[in-house]
């Protein structure tokens, strides 16, 4: 260690060379400058009992002898707690960088009973007894080491993808204040930017002056699930207290391609799986609005209340938009709530050029839209936003008084928590909003309309080409590009239960030499009566031309010979 | 900058001066020495292309003409990425120290217009263009600045308090790893920590051979949530299809003590608030068995199937137990399911001394436990957990096939996501598996009795001295100390309404006294008849005597001229 004067009492200075004090004073260049520099601050900080931040540079610390509880709350505990923090920094920055290199693998693949019998001594047992903190950054380095890379450029199998710094940061921070949503009193700032930010997503979609209300939830199946506890709130208040039974049979619509999760909330929340009524969609997997109302019309007929329509912005697996406005028409006509799940393509509100596709979304009563997935940001961000102000909160309110109090200080209408069917709940707005200010509206306009372009460059380059076969025909609405990859030996195979069976097995057979030689990662699926095919979804802010050359390649590569 | 190249093309060099790459050497004394072994470790670097880590030295950066664009997956974007996430970490580390140091405020109170109208250039308003990264480190300090240090040794308001450095990190990294819970494929290492993590959780609360099943939720309300839901599944199968007009008209029971989320999903899911009866408790707080039997003989004997108890391990205000043995006796003897709401006393299961108060447990049907709560989980970490294997899925499973194929390469057992309400699921299951292997049970056993030691203390303290009453009689089973103080004008009041009156209103007075002055956090609040009280809750590990002894001289500071 060096000679300059170190004081335990004082956090500033619990550095160990100056040398590694040096960082903030960069823009000198010579180095006995620096030092006799820093010699001055040093003094001057000792003095100074000012906020300024101090800095912390990593040692060469033995971290073997070390144990959690060493670390702070624990006395002298600020050393090593620091050191374990920058330590833990590196390694995740170290990922991070690697993340954005193509020469690094998208994942390590393994089976499940591998890694439960403990890859190279990576024990996932727990135990009675602590381990040493060497071994907690072990630990840490093989957990990443192991899992995938959501945000390598050649990661495409999720609707959510990409690593955004700025939202990274966010999140970092947001575990940092580790704190709560439901009361001002202990999250102020991250209500008031939840509050802002979901007014701004309500000016976006077109509600007048962005009024209205809405929450954060935990992922779109909530979000939607909230869409239906809602609509059923403004019918049939009465359903709160007495329950189901105290209403007619009701029914909701959905589109056979929308996503699960309305059929999960329909389970979930009393009507029954069998009182969702599929609609048929086009051959592009949009909702047939005629279909719509003759479905209606039978429910009626059969003595059910029509009350509830999901009308999907983006579908899954093809990407597909129902037309709002038709769709909106005949809700208005038969009093039925409609709910716009825009999940997925919610994002598209945020481009001039293809927000257009939710034409009508203003005329929907609720709106799912997950920045996660579109727009990037890191999971999870999902916000569920309803038109008219008072049912969401109606719907959900029980007035606890111990957590709620009336007579606080402050104007408790701040207070949200009472809205949500959560308790606590995890601040997931503010790595959105610092996404929001650094990158502005336009910077996720921006992201979007290259995302587009993207998935327009892919599916111009396989619309023709020798071994592949579109799912639907025309120019997909969304990032979704659905394709069948032809080994050679099917491609003459004329059509039949045989090529059938061949084709669906072909797209799991790839993924599977994908995964291990850890490429790059697509999702394929069945859907309806078509066989296993690639859905290729791109939401990765990474990617770029080469990387959707690369799949393909990846894929001719791997499939060829099947 | 020094004369040391560096070279953009590869990544270990993105350093500006050498000066700042001589962490990793700290055990060489002699400057000339450190930077030739540099030399010789940048050549070997180049030479070899291994995965070593490489280590970024934080340079003085200048932010203010740099853009989130400029970040990765920008061109060049590593170096400004590197030093924007350092800047970033060194706001938070600071932050940390700062949260342990009992000189800085818990909080720096301001009412909502003030925040919303922009403190000193703090401005919460989103805009379309973007800002300089400089100007996002300044919203992050700013947001830290404004927010409440739930980590800080004197922040006692919610059951969730504490900064875990463990926890954190665990937080920073799976930030940084951003995927999902649905399959193992994207998942892999956090998938099976999730399965071993609630195995041990299995075993802990007695079930054999720790067999049954579970899942991390967002939250204990959405725990409670899949209660009664698998509930409803296990005894009427048919509501899953055809709704809850399929089952009789089901009543649950659970505490007039008991957490609201209770009240909220049986009103969500359809069963209706007034089917919900509430127990009557003893003075404890602590439901009566016999009532609950008189409860349900006569829900049979108006017609209601009963169908669900929750006994509450822990409850919000009073932190009572509620007798699991006779209540799981008359669950057996009516054939009811026995929930156990252990969200914020599961945690003393894992204590020798305190885990005789959940005896009984291992009866339960189904128990929710919050490691965010007792064990000092960062938010968010909650589990539910069923004995019966096969009920949770049951309930849930929509079987979608683009997202759980069948024909994968790997054993898709593990592709847990069909068991959720949920599609996406965030990952809250490392950080509590990295503290697990951090500390051993035996550190959760040692922070638990710390905890419940110095309630003991507290209690002790303030029983019988003069301006305090108890709220009721006796040690407290958890941490909850309730109380009134009593300002001296109070004290000699006769009993009575205007007595009442002026008490209910002391507590509002103090907390918002505290609150302006930014010394520490405790939460208030009345019960059934009896007004404003505190409730002082203990889980942070940072907490000491001194701090108890911190807050009841504020406290009585506060509350003395009231």
């Amino acid at each position: 260690m060096f000679g300059i004067g170190s004081d335990d009492s004082n956090p500033s200075f619990e550095c160990s060379a100056p040398c590694n004090n040096l960082g903030f004073l960069q823009k000198n260049n010579n180095l006995e400058e620096k030092i006799s520099s820093f010699k001055e601050r040093s003094s001057k900080d000792l003095l100074d009992n000012s906020d300024r931040d101090s800095r912390f540079r990593r040692t060469e610390t033995d971290f073997s002898n070390l144990f959690a509880r060493d670390l702070l709350p624990a006395k002298n505990g600020e050393e090593p707690t620091m050191q374990f923090l920058l330590e833990v920094v590196d390694i995740l920055t170290n990922y991070v960088r690697k993340t954005f290199d193509r020469s690094t693998k998208v994942l390590d693949f393994h089976h499940p009973h591998q890694l439960l019998e403990g890859m190279e001594g990576f024990n996932l047992e727990l135990s009675d007894q602590p381990e040493s903190l060497e071994q907690i950054l072990v630990d840490c380095r093989d957990t990443l080491k192991y899992g995938v890379r959501t945000g390598h450029p050649r990661f495409f199998n999720q609707l959510s993808t990409g690593l955004d710094i700025i939202g990274l940061a966010g999140e970092w921070l947001t575990s940092t204040a580790n704190t709560n949503m439901f009361t001002y009193e202990i999250a102020p700032v991250f209500v008031l930017m939840e509050q802002l930010t979901l007014k701004k997503m309500r000016e976006i979609i077109g509600w007048p002056d962005g009024e209205g209300d809405g929450i954060f939830s935990p992922g779109g199946a909530i979000s939607n699930m909230y869409s239906v506890m809602t609509a059923r709130y403004k019918f049939f208040p009465e359903v709160k207290t007495k329950g189901m039974t105290a209403a007619p049979r009701l029914v909701l619509f959905t589109s056979e391609h929308s996503h699960y999760s309305i059929k999960k909330a329909s389970a979930a929340l009393g009507f029954g799986t069998e009182n969702l009524i599929l609609l048929s969609t086009d051959e592009r997997g949009r909702v047939i609005p005629a279909d719509l109302e003759a479905k209606v019309i039978d429910a009626k007929a059969r003595g059910c209340v029509p009350m509830f329509v999901n009308a999907t912005a983006g579908s899954t697996v093809y990407g597909a938009f129902d037309p709002i406005h038709e769709i909106a028409d005949i809700c208005e006509k038969y009093n039925m709530w409609l709910h716009v799940d825009g999940a997925w393509g919610g994002g598209l509100l945020m481009s001039r050029k293809h927000r257009h596709k939710l034409r009508g979304v203003e005329r929907a009563n609720s709106v799912t839209w997950n920045p996660h997935k579109m727009m990037g940001v890191p999971l999870q961000c999902s916000a569920i936003l309803v038109r008219e102000r008072g049912v969401l909160s109606g719907c959900n309110s029980m007035c606890a008084g111990y957590l709620f109090q009336p007579d606080k200080q402050y104007d408790v209408s701040y207070d949200t928590g009472d809205k949500a069917i959560q308790c606590g709940r995890h601040v997931d707005i503010f790595k959105f909003w610092l996404m929001w200010k650094a990158k502005g509206t336009i910077g996720f306009e921006h992201h979007i309309d290259k995302c587009l372009d993207l998935s327009h460059y892919l599916y111009t380059k396989i619309r023709d080409r020798e071994g592949y076969q579109m799912v639907f025909e025309g120019e997909p609405q969304h990032t979704n590009v659905c394709f069948w990859y032809l080994p050679p030996g099917i491609r003459d195979m004329p059509d039949g239960q045989e090529r059938r069976d061949r084709l669906h097995k072909v797209a799991p057979k790839i993924k599977a030499l994908m995964m291990e030689s850890g490429t790059t990662m697509v999702g394929y699926q069945p859907q309806g009566d078509k066989v296993n095919f690639f859905r290729m979804v791109i939401s990765n802010p990474a990617a770029t031309r080469s990387d959707i050359d690369f799949l393909t390649d990846e894929i001719e590569r791997l499939g060829h010979d099947l």
